[in-house]
This record gives structure tokens, sequence and C-alpha cells, in this order.
């Protein structure tokens, strides 16, 4: 690029990636005058990184908050973890923290998290309904044997099953896979393209268009998704005592409950929104960040359901539903040092002897930090806070108040 | 926490933001055991940062594609720029990559991106039909008024319009503002919570029961940003020849088109989807990630319609369209160091003579980005290759062949 | 057909059309051995009827409700009307006329009718962004042109709007206009088609693909509509005193208040549905064919949102929400005989003076009908009620037993 | 009513049906002034009619369309059939006549129809997290108990599965039955309601809230039941020579798919639409009305996508796709006799030796219906014909002429 033909990715092999980088930065600073330093100051080691044509790293800064009290099967009883989680959102580590305080006092979350499995959903072009109806009967017939071929691309994949969906010419065969603690895209899609272009595609005649057939979905919201689930289903809950939602929370149940009824439900209901919460968006994008997750799929991790009751005496039952979230606690962008870090302190380690309880442990705690944070962002607006903790937050912050948590 | 009582946030004031961080690092550490020197080890100056209880920072790898090759109201004629993006899913890049080079050897990407504004909608309750009927009058008759007050929060905001919606005793009143560069959502909180609560409820006797309504529609997927627009609603084209698809994309005409319509949009239409493209939440989410926009956009930002036609020849005309992307070229997490410099990188300065036209630029590199990376996915699957690609590429990159991307 | 060369609708000019239609039959008799002497024992007059090949009539059994107790507008003040609906559903009638019942107990109904106009959306293609933005401006320079060439095709019809929508290579114009007491489909497709084909196109040199570009949106469910309306947008309500939900709906304000919340919010949420009610669709379908409307419009008409809340000491606070109810008081199926007399009982009668002003009574009367059937309904399932009364009523009924219904 | 105190279902008993309701036309006319003569001119014997409190009938004016030529499990092959529509829509039984002819030119229409099943789905309250995993379990280990008790509360249902959904407190199980002939919707109520109460409730302690818990869901759009079906799925496709095309349907490949593409497909996906098809819902409705279906249903039965592609040498594949369409060959209103004749003329006769086979033989006629009448309207369309038909059409009409059809 500089010198005229070489390009950004065209260098002599062998070169250790630093240094790569640096001379891409080079480069770019000489021909556009901007300079990165910056980014070219970074201190995590990105040998094994995934990212082609580097030049260095930006910098999201890091919060903390809890202790965060939960429970469920692969957390707890009343375990206490603090969450880290990356944002430049001014107010929202703060307003978190107050939730998980709400969550503890009364006595910690209970969480339930499933392995859905991670889909993908080759396509396929056929002559019509008679065509149709052969290549699905042999799917049927041949499961095993799909299954089979399919499991001996990774020993982390299982098939869980295949659905199928036609309209007129096309037909989506929709692939559900367990992948221990991978997200397991890449995984799914290995193995879908083998078993699909080495054996369903030669032994049934009807070609493949593509892989994936936007049928399975990712990065896409859905309401497949919504309904079936992808990648780990979660469910978190907890019951607010009126001295809770006093002290904690500054708010009282009627309140609460009005701004779940009306903004929650019905304002979500007359937008025509896949997602009837407050702010699920905000907390998966700040956990995603920071434990390395593929941050696109916050398009569907951020898709779900709050609920708020009544219970008696001035108390309210609250819960979150997640039904599609990718995670991942091992490959892909866990493996990155700072990101490491922040999953050791959630004590998320991929353990051989038990593949996929790290991953699901960590989706038990992401139930959990969702739920405080919709909590203290529902009881804020109850309150009709959110503006003013806006301006007062959305600033620089050099040391935090105890008062403003 | 560490010493018993002390909070994360309960700290003696005054102290450098960078050293209260490592005294948490301390606590955290000490309490769970775990190092956090990779999160301390950082180099960016958060001195202003929005975040809270801050600890360190997560570094995310950032690649380099380009030069992009683009023509619109605030770049070109076929302006050449390169673009960073965040990422730590192997092949992005190098597929967004060679994308660009399709572009720009097809002439260039046209852009279009208009600021619809941002929104905020405040929830009402009323008793009934015939208050909402008065309700809506006096907004109606009091909107001139109304706009003088938003507009004094801020000398960068502009209220456009107020769309109402009701339904049953409840009543939502959509505002939408320009912002400026700023991407907007504080700002349109402020004013939104100031005249409401200042203004209108005292006025009407209408009670607030939340200043934002979840019909704004803001980080959740939904029918009404899609078509009414939020934030920067963008467009980008261009025609490949025959020749660009067999050289640089590996494909034609035909295989190409026949992804987009079984994959794109038949896939989409039985998956309930709000994405009708193959992978924008790649490009959205690197793209927020190095520029440092609000990553929990990317739930909106990456909605969106990809269309892919034949021409005649064998050439195709391709576009993207991306109704609803909140951007900033100012303020959040556009000041942080590193990720100022991406936004450097593409040319991005807000100039307050020209108030918007530096998120409208920036709107306007994300759409030719988007078709880019767009293309090359598009191509790539349609030649069968995604899954071969993830294989390779989803590993260790140690140095870029130039036959890969 | 019979006599081999002749077909259905190859006949003789100058026949009445009874005469025709009992031809027919003697043929299709002939042909199947299929006796057709129900359908052809007929007793309205059906030439004026458009319905082409005419063969007979179906007959729909045809019950009442009432009288139905409301207010608007429109309407009343407390006027009592009596409603014709067709059904062949069991318990439908007698579940309606209990919740008329409670509604008229409770004081009435308030009922809004707006309306919101009937619309066409032609679709164009360009050749891309440029064309695309001379095109919008071009009919932004030119609206009060086009607005004066639609008006003169008909002189009920008048233009509200253009709201455009792009994607790619299509541009979608969806006019609005109101269309007094018609329905207004036809009038509105006459207009745009004129305009379009007799100028826009001819003006513009953009081709016109189609006068109906579904971005209507007619007889399909839609987002669009719901958020936007169609036809007429309706809105009715009541407050129930504890007394009445006991007396007349047997049940009481917090078990109506859980079926809503759980069935009408939570379960329509689950299943991505666009109607949070109970049985819109019944009400509408019966009303419809009783009273000449275009069937097929259920679909969009049966859209919509029930709330139920709980207001002091037992009551509660019920509403309906129609957003997208195309009707006609005049033209289409009104002009059957049998269909008039359903009108006639209605008191709506289209008045040159006052033109749209008896679509607008009907659309009231409508709103409180769904009211007074949604919340019989809820209130039986609320007293785990429903399959008993199906049970026992969706079967042959002689004469109705005041202790039903 | 009219003499004081009676109401209008408060009638002696033994009174034959016709004579109530011509006591109760007597009441309304003395009371509102209205003449009634029309609809108490009826023929039809609705001594067992499910139609409470009965004043008469509406008469719906059939037209005949055909023959159709069509081809499936339960038709043909190339059996041609003479169908009857009842509609006030001027053109459509013309314009549907056209493309039956076009498909029988073609050499008839290949249908596909399946027995989804009817679904009904109880809704049920839980303590949270821990009871709903109990209730779970429970259901999936006692499912054989469970179909057993639904299976004897008729003798036409079977029970396919379960399917569970929670959020929160709330818990929805979704029974699948087939149910022979008949639509099922009462039958599924009745086991639903039967099963929850005597036995569910009982055993596991768990509240039912509301045997329908809007997830089955009935009535309503939804995307729920677009991927998953309900009653019927039905499939229908054919192949149109550029010959035919030409001469029946006065179009050509290209125009006819791009009217597809760009109204079909591109209309329906900007106006966030269920519909991916230019009007099923006029002959779905016009096909109930005459076969005595429940006319409510239209709602879900005009859901689904049409494709059209080019196929070599100017001709095209055209298919349609109606995932949810509930039909009955038995009960409900296929017992009025008129309706009884338009079963009769297509051939559908319930069998007590082959139950569901009469439901799915009208289910395959039907898809060949919409197919043709698809075609048509998009063909006219195409040829920019759309309004020109409805203004010459949608006037009274006395006898057709061929040109015209």
């Amino acid at each position: 690029m500089a010198a005229g033909k070489r390009s950004l990715h065209d260098v002599p092999a062998g070169l250790p990636v630093d240094v790569v980088a640096a001379g891409r930065r080079w480069a770019l600073t000489k021909r556009s005058g901007v300079g990165l330093s910056g980014v070219g100051d970074y201190s995590a080691d990105f040998s094994t990184a995934k990212c082609e044509n580097l030049i260095g790293a930006v910098q999201i800064p890091l919060g903390v908050v809890g202790p965060l009290c939960l429970q469920g099967a692969h957390v707890g009883p009343r375990e206490e973890i603090f969450v880290a989680l990356a944002t430049t959102e001014g107010a929202l580590i703060a307003s978190t923290a107050r939730g998980c305080r709400a969550v503890r006092e009364a006595g910690g979350a209970i969480v339930h998290a499933e392995d859905v499995g991670m889909t993908r959903a080759p396509v396929f072009r056929t002559s019509g309904i008679q065509q149709t109806r052969r290549l699905l009967d042999w799917v049927a017939d041949h499961y095993q044997d799909i299954r089979a071929f399919c499991e001996e691309t990774s020993t982390h994949l299982r098939l869980l099953d295949i659905s199928p969906q036609c309209v007129g010419s096309t037909v989506f065969l929709r692939f559900r896979f367990t992948c221990g603690d991978a997200m397991g895209m890449n995984m799914a899609t290995i193995a879908c393209d083998r078993v699909v272009n080495e054996w369903i595609v030669p032994q049934t005649g009807v070609p493949c268009v593509s892989v994936s057939g936007n049928y399975c979905v990712d990065k896409k919201p859905a309401a497949l998704n919504f309904i079936e689930g992808r990648g780990k289903r979660i469910f978190a809950e907890v019951v607010l005592s009126r001295d809770v939602l006093a002290t904690c929370l500054k708010t009282e149940a009627a309140a609460l409950c009005e701004v779940q009824y009306r903004k929650n439900l019905l304002g979500s209901i007359m937008a025509g929104s896949l997602g009837f919460n407050s702010h699920y968006a905000n907390i998966v994008a700040a956990f995603f960040m920071a434990t390395g997750q593929d941050v696109a799929q916050v398009v569907e991790g951020a898709l779900g359901v709050t609920c708020i009751e009544p219970r008696g005496d001035g108390d309210v039952y609250a819960s979150v539903f997640l039904p599609d979230v990718p995670l991942a606690a091992t490959g892909g962008g866990t493996t990155v040092g700072t990101q490491r870090e922040s999953l050791d302190l959630l004590g998320v380690h991929a353990d051989p002897l038990q593949p996929g309880a790290a991953a699901l442990r960590l989706a038990e705690i992401l139930g959990a930090v969702v739920l405080a944070g919709e909590l203290s962002t529902l009881a804020a607006l109850s309150a009709h806070h959110l503006a003013g903790a806006h301006e007062r937050l959305g600033r620089p912050v050099k040391s935090m108040d105890p008062a403003r948590a």
C-alpha cells in the first residue's frame, strides 16, 4: 500500500504479529497523516487473535459490579460474584451495581439456563413439491447417519435434531447442535458444510444454495429464535420486599409495576418490538465485551421479556427471560488476556470432564446481572429519575459518591 | 468491600482515576484470588470516561480494511478511506477487505444517509379516551411552546415532530430530535424529562409514568424503527460487472442472486426476522467498537435489507439499507483515545459550523463498509466457501497470505 | 361448458341474472351430479351484485345482540342499539349478548373512531439511490398537482398525504385518502392508477411495476397498519363495577386482570402475534358478514389490543383498540338487501351532507360490540368456563335458556 | 324486550326456531322501525344451526370458477373441479376463473396438504422457576396418561404433542391434536379443559389461569403459527409456459417475476407483514363463506408466501404456501344446506373409514384455487391492469363477456 504495490495484508512471512501491526500503522499514518500511537499502545498478546490486518487495539473501560448473589445449577447456593462490564455509557455500571445490591438484599436471584443448542440451516433448491417431499423423507430416513457424519467433525459437537421448513422450491434444514463450552457457530457451520456437501448433496442430487440460509438465525432478530430459543435460554428471578424496594431502589411496588405494564408491555407491543424489556442490550453488550463474546450476537442476546408482578403486602416478583443468547467459555475472543481475566473473575473455566458446564455458569450469571440491571433502571424510571441520572452521571466521573449508586 | 465496610465505589475523593482503579483491582484480587494485571495494563486516559467503578480496560484487536472507495453528500467523489474494525471473529476483516476491493474495482459505492433523528417517547396514564383526546389536542395546540422548551435544554437539539400513539388509558408521545453530531439519546432524554415534568404534566395534570415508554424504541429491535427509521437511515449501492464478480469475488451473477433470494429474502421471511441480510451485525458491531459508539445499539443498527439484482450481461446491482443506526461523531465512547484515532482515520471530525455533518459522514462510510462486507460474504456463500474460510481463518493468523483475502 | 364449447361466463346478453344463474346451476348439476337447489333458493336481488358467474347464494344465520349502549361522536349519548351478527359459531351470539348487558349495566361504552384513510402504495423501479432521490423530490414538489389529479377521479376522495419508503432500486409511495362513506379500496386504486400511469410515470420516466406494492397494506396483517392505522382506527372503553362483574359476568377484577395479563399480553407476546386480544376476529367477522363488508378485510380488522386494568374497590377499566378496520356504509356488499337491513338496524345511512359520518357511526358501534364480546369471553375464561360453554352451546340450539347467556 | 321485560332470548320452550326468529324480527321492527323482511326470507333449515338469538339470514352471492385442474394425495390425477366462491368483491370471480384456466392449460396444479393439527394452549401460574421446572418435568413424565385422558373426550381426537413455553411465573402448554374431518377447535378445547381441570391441576396443584392462553394461536396472526403451522399446511405449485403466460394471463415471465419481487417480497418486508402474497385473503374468505368454515379463521388462513421464479425460455414456476389453515369437512357451518352443496360440488364428504381425508381434500383444493387467484391478480398487476379491471368489473354485472375474464 505505502510503497506502491504492497497491500495491507501482503507482508513477509514469519514476522511477529506486533511487528507487522506496527508496519501497518506506519503505512497508514504515512498515507493518511493520522497518528495511531494510541491503538498501537496495547499490552495484550494478539499472536493468536482472530483479527486479520491487525493494527493494534481499542481499549474499552471496564467497571465492576457486585457482589451479585445468585443460585442455580452451576452457581451457588447464594454464591457472591463480582462481574466486570465494559462500557462507555454513563450511569450503566452505577445503576447495575445498585440492582445487584437489591438482588442480594432480597436473598439472591434464582437462575436457570438451558443449552438449547447452536443452529445452522443450509438452504436447498428443489424442483418443487415432489422433490421436496423426497428430500425430507430421505433426511428422516438417514437421520442417524447424518448425525454420525456431523459428530465426526468435532469431539465437542452433538446433533440434537433437524427441523425442516419449506416454501415453493426452497428447503431449509435447521440443524441444532450442542457444542460444549464453545459458542459453536463455527463448529456448526463446519459440520453442516461437510455433511451437506460431502453427503446429502451427492446422495440426493439436490443442490445446496448456501450453507447458511438465514433460517438459522444468526445475528438477526427473529421470531423463530424468540420462540424456539438458540444458544442458551436464560431465566432469572427474585422477589423484592417492600423494604428492599424502598431502601435500595427508592421505589414501591405499584410504581414499578406500572412502568413495567405501560413501558415494557404496552410500549413494546405498540412498537412491534421483539424486546419486552427496558435495556437488556446495555448489560448484554457490556458483558459480551468484557468476557470476549461475539459482540454481533448482542442482536440476538438482547431479545427477551421482563415480568414484574405485585405480590402481597407491597412486594414484587421480578423476572427476566432471554431466549437466544449464544455464549462461549472457550475459543474466540475469550482467549484474549484481558477478557480471560473477566471470565476468571466469574469463576468460568471450561472443564473437559463437564463439557458445557462453564458456558451454562456464564449464562446463569448473565441472567442475574441482566435482572439486576433491569430492576435498577425500571426503578429509576418509576421514580422519574432517569434523565436526571444521565445528566449527573453521563459526565466525567472522578470518584464515585456512595449516595449516587 | 475488601476491608469490611468499604464498597467498590466508596473511595476517598480527589484520587486520580487510575489510582482508584488500581485499588479496586487489588481488592478484587485479594477477595477472589484472580489476577487482574492484564485489565490493569491499559494506556488510554480514562479520566473522563463514563464508566463507574473502573478497574481497567479490555483490549479488542483492531484490524484495517480498505481503501474503501465511495461517494455521497459527505464523502468523495471517489474518496478512498481505510476503515478500522475491532473484532475477534476470524475471517471477518479478510472478507470485508475483499468486499472493499470489489467495490473499489467497480468504481466505488454510492451512499446516502439521512438524519432521521433521535427519538424518545414518554408514556402517560390518562383516565381514558376523553382525557387522551384532550391531552393530544393540548399537545397539538402547544407544539411551538413544547419545541421551544425542548430546544432550550441544548444548543444542538432541534425538535422535528411529536408522534402520538394511544391504547386504552395509555398515551405515548414519540419526540424526534436532531442532535448535531452527538448520538443524542441523553440529549433527547433530558429534553423530554424537562418538558414533560416541568411543563406538560403540570399544565395538563396527566401523570407521566416513565420518560421512556419503549415506543422510542431504544436498543430493541422493532418494526416501528424499521418503518419510521431512527438515528441515521443509510443507503449504499454499487453495480458489479461480470468481471469484478469473477476476479474479485470468485462468483457470478446467477449464483449471487440465488443466495440473496433463498437466504436473505426467503430464509428471513420464514424465520420471522427483521434482518433481511447476511451479516450486517458483524460489521456494525466491529465498526461501533472501533469508533466508540454505544455498542448496545448494534441491536437496532443491524436491522436492514440487502438487495441483489441481475443487470444485463452478467452484472449485478447490490444495495444495503439500514433504517435505524444511532451514531455519534462526538461524546460518549468517541472521546476515548483509541476510538478517536479510528474516527480520525475516517476523517470524521465534528465541525461546529456544520453540525451533524460529521455524523452523516460516519453514516455514509458505515453504509459502504456494510455493503462491502455483505457482498463478500454472500459471494463466499454462493461459492460454497463459508465453512472452509472459517476453518482456515478461524485460527491464529500470523501473517496474511494475499491469496486468502 | 355443458354443451361442449360454452363456458360458464359465455352466456347470451340481456338475460336476467337469475335466469343465467339457473342455467349455470343446471349445467353444473348435469356435469357433476350435485344438486344445487339450496343455493338456488335465494330471495335477495343480485341484479347489481358484484359477483361474476353467479349461481345463487349461501345463507348465513343471523342472530341479534343488544341493546348495546354506547356514546361517541356519531352515536348516543347512551344510545341503545340492537346489532345483528352473522355466524355459525356456537356460543358467540349468546356470549356477546352477555357482554352487551354488562356494558349497558355499567352505563354504556365510550367510543372514538378516526378516519385514518384508505391507502394504496404503487411500487416503482428506479436505477438506484440518485434516481430515487430525484423521484421523491419531484413528488414533494408536485404534491398539490398530484392531489388535484387524484381528487378529480371521484367527488368523494380526498388525498391526505403520501408516505414514501425506499429500499435498493425500489420505491413505494403510500397514498392515503379519505373516501367518504365508501370503504375506498377501489376508489383509491383508481386514483393511484390514473395519477401514476397518466402523470407520474410520463413526467418522471420512472416505471411503475405495480399499482399495488404491498406497502398499502390491504388484507394482510402488518406492523405498518398496526402502527399507522388504516381505514378506521377504533377505541372503545367501559368501567365495570365489582357488582356488574359479579352479577353479569360471574367473575371478579383480579381473575379478569390475570387472564388479560397472562393470555392477552404474555401469551400473544410469546407467540409473536399482532393480536393482543382474545377473539376480536369472531366479532369482526360476524359483523362484517352481517353488514356487507369485504370479509377478506377481517384479516386487518381483527388486529388490536385489549386492556383490562384494576380500578379501586374491585372495579376494572376495560378497553379495546382496533387500528386497522376498513369499513363501508355504502357500496360493495352493503347494497345486498339482507345486509342493508342489518345496517338499517344500526341506523347507518350515508348522508351526502355529512360524507363519512355513517361509516364512522358504523365504526363506533363495531368498537362497542367488540368490547362487549371481548369482555364476555375473558370473563368466561377467567371463570374456567370456556370449554364448558362450547360443549353446551356448540350444539344445535333450539331456544335460548336465559340462564345460559 | 318489546313487551317490557322479555329479552331476545327469553322465549317459550318448544317453539320451532323459525317461529321464534319471526317473533324476534317482529319485536325488533316494532322497536326500531326497521323492516327485516329480507333477512326473514331465507330458505335454509336453521333448526340445528349454531347461532343463538336467530332472526334470519344474510344471503351472500355465490359464483363459480373452474374447472380447476389439480392433483395431490386426495385429488386427481388431473381431476377437474368446479369451485363455488361467495363474495361481493367485483372482479374476484372473473379473475380467479382466469387463473384456473391458466393452471389447467399448464397441465394442472400439484398440491400437498399436511394435517399439522389443531392447537390449544392453556396457561398456568407458577410460583416461579422452580415450580415451573417441576411442572414441565411432571408433564413429560405423564405424557402418556395425558394423552389417554385427552383422547377419551372424543373418538376423533389424537394428541400429537405438547410444546411448553415459559416466561416468569407463566407457563403455556401448547397441545396439538388431529381431529379427523372436524376443524377441531371445540374438540381441542374440551380435551384441554378436561385434562387440565380434572387432572393436571389437581395432581400438580398449579392453577390454570385460562384454558386458552393465546399461545394456541387461534384467530390471531402470529409468527408462531406461521413457523410451526396450524390446522392444515398447504402447498400448491404449477409451471406456466411462456405461451400460457401470454395467451391466458396476458403477461410474460419477466414482468410477473418483477411484480412478485417488488410487491410480494420487498413490499411485504418493508411493511412488517406476515403475508408475502398478493391477496390470499380474498380467495380464502370467499372459499370459507361458500363452504361453511369459521370465517374468523381467515385471519390465520390468509397468512403465507407466494413464490414466482423464472424457468428457462420464458416459463415461470409459481407456488403458494399457506401454513395455518383451519378447515372442516364436517360440523360447524358445513351443516348449513347451502354450504353443504358447495362442499358436495368439491366432492368433499367425510368418510368414517378415512378420518381426515375429506378435510385434506378440501385443503388441497383450496391450495389450488389460491394459486389460481394469486396468479391472475399478479398477472393483471404486471400488465398494469388492476385498477382498470376494478373500474370495469366493480360495477353491476349483468352477463359476463368472455373477453373480460
